[in-house]
């Protein structure tokens, strides 16, 4: 058995057993876990010891005596019925107040107050104290106050707390910005360093500010957004701001309409400012921390989570940091390509499921664990196989897990398997057949991070575009991740074979108003017609304009019926059979689907749900699936597409069609929808993967086209 | 047996018959058909006799000879994406060349060519002849070119003509405007007059320009529009309108990124002026030949249909026409009333299903025939109850009928049930247990017109929401159709209970940016403050602004998440018993329903669709149907009424709930909601309507409250 690259929890009670186990799954790394301590001859066990490390949080001694210098999160109040001409309105209702105050510095200067009904700022208002604003107001116009909150209780501790009805001490959170505690970090992180000889990797959990994560008022999650900003404003950071950029930023350049320019909403240049100047500040401010760490011969490990915003791991100013090592939980294949992609660090860790909790480790309920470790692996595995992370490890408490053998024995093959996989791909870029890039709006920054709320969280309107990514995270396709204002400065990347487009409507993921840029849609539309491909999902180029909905409507071969142009007969309503949905058995799954999405009349309709009450033979039914020929190039249109396996092939051959590269599909391929093939050049192997716990036949095509009959055992993986 | 009311089919041919069966069904009128002639002693088949008139078709042989006064249509080519710096476009690709040519009067002043993907018009453009317009063009934009094409086939003949594979003359379309056709039209009518003395009801079919139907290339409709007003536009149109109202209309006024204003669309002020332009002259140029047909002693008599456009039945110059009569097709109650509620007119009459064509009258379909008479008699009922004609017809060949005795028989039934409504309604209002009005951007002026695209057809888009004026036009309540601009004016009239906003976001029925408009907003949420109700279907006020989707969700209790707030959690997915809902068993037809909508935290919930991929306890399912508490006013939300009996009955308690009216609701009402009950206070009687084919009980509620039980037979109407 080979040993390396994986991580296991230990406990200063299960000493013997972490050894044990370390030998089993071949651990060279140990680590704390929540409500755990490393055990004192923590260096004895591995080659790597981490522990974690809260920065601004959990010292609450000076949290207490700097009161002043606590973190701030920028809000606005419920939208507010005046019934009269004045209205008061309570800053605080909705929101927790375990875990919000009011920072009362300087209300005029960065509250704001807005009537909503009109959408207009006014500035007829006072601050009363106690939380209330008071605000002439026109009768019936809604209103709501833009204040800064004072974060008074860590969001993930808080949530940890209230989830395992803890009782311990709730940890204030530090503003950096302040210089006095920004010291005392530093004199913390040195102090800490120098107690903690046996740790040779620091896990930060994580640094300076967290996801925007708040409560409402019976503590139950009000706001969560993974990506989300607000908990990094705060009055310092306005004046720096400021000072830095030249202009005011107000509380609703950040707010936004209660937007809080999430990750779905297209980012205004002040909000692309303000992340810029977060980024700079968090990457330069954590450096310090990195040096210390670098200077006692550590290595620097960043979560991705909790406390992870202003990093941007794609963004420009990451590697500033230069840590050492990225570690995030692994959900699916995307979160693996979120993870394993990130530059500027020496390696990559996934830390996979289950978690070593009681919850899942009670006894009689070993299968089940078991076969979520497999469900964990099987989906994360086929992004391995495009681009592995380069450790894997666990969490909890290991004495648990250690209670039923099985389960030992089968994350023991996992980890050969994962090593497997490394040694065969590492750094071997494996083979492609096409080159794919998602055009959005926030392009590289957010690889990966597309259609996300919080992390792995299911959501209705978010899944059945979420599965394009988890199905191209196991194709053996090159991903980019491309922005608009990449294709209005650079234009098009030669390599690019085909361009998806994925979402609703005026989202920062379908575009906005970025398709009311003649620019780009011009470069798209010419450089389709010279011979690429171009796959819209959902509302794709989405802005009604001109009489069109889809501005790309001509590309697409649809476009999406608003009740304006129902006078106009539409005859393309019958389903033809094609080379995008030649391995379909069944019906298509297109998740929560579109509505009134009509073929135009050049396009061959693939798949159409005819109402049950159609009665007449124009004007009926939702396409569902579309391709049109554009001059030398092609486009698709698909209504949605939740990841299953099935849907995964049917997203690849319409990329091989796109891109006119139906002929090149069957290489480096294998034929069953839920096998996945991938080729190394470099060590010229093949690997073809069962994603399933069932035996399975394929056909296996090599990288010159030639077929071999295949048979895989459950989860299986074939080194040919 | 009594006599009159009624309306039947003649034919030179069937005389005897004729008799017979006005004997029969106490016809008192009879008139010709598609195909037929009146027997020349039709005077003594009946008091009335009808005869078919065109007005504008018919006369080739002054139509070939004045080949430069034919009608114009107002067109826009299909958008054609240039791909270098010139683009040929051919105005007639896309449109039958059968119906339509070009007109080739100054190009240059009447057309337009539109850049459609920058949304501008472009004048480096030249007319090449035989309808070929090139245009300097942007490399990948689309282009348009308005242009005005020649009427050579009038709209309703040639759809006969080709359904039926006629060989006959195609009428040509003459137009008025022109000072000399206009003066030989006018002698055509003195000349018909003249020779037609046994004819004492003109029945015009109809007057001067057809809704708006054109047909493609292979002489398939490609747009039906029955409000559509491009038939009325030309260029001596165009020159009048700009002597008239003092500014150039152009074509893109009507064209409207090929919309073409069409009922669904908000109408633009140019527009409004070109209707009223329109209107105007259409009522003047028609009196003088009514006022032709008065001299000689007969009625004039309108078919609603066909080459209505102009005569706004509900608007301000229907009056000046001086009509005796308007007669129409009755599809359902929403037609009824549509026809009964015609003012400046003395009588209305409906046509009734089925039309005595082969395509039913055929051996051994007798039964079918019979209930498809039962079904079009029924639906109509509910709505005669409230409104009724005064007159009722069928079309087609009696002869055809008379082979189908038991549909005789049944039909004599009818006419007798009939007659008897209207002698017991008559002009006696009936009892009303409350007001409501519609609010959309047409108010008054298309009053029973809603949602309609072509006459009685089926819509995917539109039947969810017609459901809702079908539901009405047979329920206890009084029905307004109120605009925008009336509530702007005047506001909101004292005797209005509940206002309902129906339809999708953007169009003319939900509202668009008159949502955009505080004064409207504020008088709203005001009135529904002080008391009232509000109900929304669908996407009701929807205006995206500071941060609503539906700019009344706090009224509402309900708003659409367009993906900008999903990080924010919804919690409110628990589904309430209400008054609402006490008659529903089962599930509700919410027909094509909404997506993405949500319940605001003080609204209850009614009916929510949970996903079967539900993996969360937040931000999941679709909320269908809510009610919600708005100071001393309520407001509901519908996701989409298709017309049921049930859904009418849902609607029923939607209206007397939030009108704070439940107490009221037991009154002059039937329990069962496959009945209806009206009073009529004035002749002191109630009708009970079955309007299914089974046997029904139900518990009746006098005005006062008092139950009693009843049965009543398939179909019965019981006078108590």
């Amino acid at each position: 058995m080979r040993k390396g690259r994986v991580t296991i929890p230990t406990d200063e009670n299960y000493v013997e057993g972490t050894l044990k186990i370390a030998e089993l799954w071949g651990a060279d790394a140990v680590r704390d876990c929540d409500g755990t301590h490393l055990p004192k001859n923590a260096k004895d066990l591995a080659e790597k010891v981490y522990n974690t490390y809260f920065v601004v949080r959990g010292d609450n001694a000076w949290a207490d005596k700097h009161t002043d210098e606590l973190q701030s999160v920028l809000l606005t109040t419920e939208y507010t019925l005046a019934t009269g001409e004045e209205l008061i309105i309570d800053l605080r209702k909705g929101y927790s107040r375990d875990q919000l105050g009011v920072n009362e510095e300087n209300p005029k200067k960065y509250w704001q107050v807005f009537d909503r009904t009109v959408d207009k700022e006014v500035t007829a208002w006072e601050y009363l104290g106690d939380g209330n604003v008071k605000i002439a107001t026109t009768p019936y116009h809604e209103y709501s106050v833009n204040f800064f909150a004072v974060n008074q209780w860590d969001s993930t501790q808080m949530y940890n707390y209230i989830t395992n009805n803890w009782n311990i001490e709730k940890h204030k959170v530090m503003e950096p910005r302040f210089q006095a505690t920004f010291e005392h970090i530093k004199d913390n992180m040195r102090k800490w360093c120098a107690e903690n000889e046996n740790v040779n990797v620091v896990r930060y959990t994580t640094f300076l500010y967290h996801f925007f994560l708040v409560f409402n008022e019976i503590n139950k999650e009000r706001h969560v957004d993974w990506f989300g900003y607000p908990m990094t404003a705060s009055p310092r950071a306005f004046d720096a701001f400021e000072k830095e950029y030249g202009y005011t930023l107000k509380a609703e350049d950040i707010v936004s309409q209660a937007t809080y320019q999430s990750n779905f909403v297209n980012p205004t240049k002040k909000f692309r400012d303000y992340m810029e100047f977060t980024e700079k500040y968090v990457t330069k401010t954590v450096r310090e921390l990195v040096d210390i760490v670098h200077a006692e011969g550590k290595e620097a490990m960043m979560f991705l989570g909790d406390s992870w915003i202003g990093t941007e791991p794609y963004g420009d100013y990451f590697k500033d940091m230069q840590l050492d090592a990225v570690v995030g939980s692994v959900g699916g294949g995307v979160t693996v390509r979120m993870l394993s992609e990130i530059p500027h660090v020496k390696y990559h860790e996934g830390r996979f499921l289950p978690y070593f909790f009681p919850d899942t480790f009670f006894e009689g309920n070993e299968e089940n664990a078991i076969a979520e470790l497999n469900r964990n692996w099987v989906t994360a595995r086929r992004a391995m196989m495009r681009k592995p992370l380069d450790r894997m490890g666990f969490g909890g408490y290991l004495a648990l897990a250690a209670k039923f053998p099985k389960f030992i024995a089968r994350a023991g093959e996992i980890c050969d398997e994962f090593r497997a996989i490394c040694d065969a791909s590492g750094d071997n870029k494996p083979y492609s057949g096409l080159t794919v890039a998602i055009l959005n709006s926030w392009g590289k920054k957010r690889s990966w991070m597309c259609h996300m709320v919080a992390h792995e969280l299911w959501y209705q309107q978010v899944y059945s575009y979420q599965g394009v990514y988890e199905a191209l995270s196991g194709l053996g396709v090159d991903v980019k991740f491309i922005s608009f204002d990449d294709i209005k400065k650079t234009g098009i990347d030669k390599d690019i074979d085909v361009i998806l487009n994925v979402g609703d409507e005026g989202t920062a993921f379908s575009g906005g108003e970025y398709w009311n840029d003649e620019q780009i849609v011009t470069a798209i539309r010419k450089w389709v017609a010279e011979g690429h491909g171009f796959i819209g999902v959902g509302e794709p180029t989405a802005y009604p304009k001109g009489g069109r909905t889809f501005v790309l409507a001509d590309v697409l071969g649809v476009d999406k019926e608003k009740g304006f142009t129902l006078s106009e007969d539409k005859y393309n309503i019958q389903k033809k059979a094609h080379f995008i949905t030649a391995d379909i058995q069944g019906e298509i799954d297109y998740g929560e689907g579109m509505k009134n999405i009509y073929a135009l009349s050049g396009a061959d309709v693939l798949d159409i749900e005819i109402s049950p009450r159609f009665t007449r033979n124009v004007n009926v039914g939702e396409v569902k699936l579309a391709a049109n020929e554009y001059a030398k190039g092609r486009g698709v249109y698909i209504a949605g597409l939740p990841y299953s396996p099935e849907n995964a092939r049917l997203l690849l051959r319409a990329l091989f069609w796109s891109a006119h590269k139906e002929d090149e599909m069957q290489k480096a391929y294998s034929s069953n929808p839920v096998t996945d093939c991938t080729y190394y050049p470099e060590s010229k192997k093949y690997a073809v993967i069962n994603n399933t716990n069932e035996r399975q036949t394929t056909t296996f095509y090599d990288v010159n086209g030639k077929a071999t009959c295949l048979t895989l055992g459950a989860g299986e993986i074939a080194w040919l």
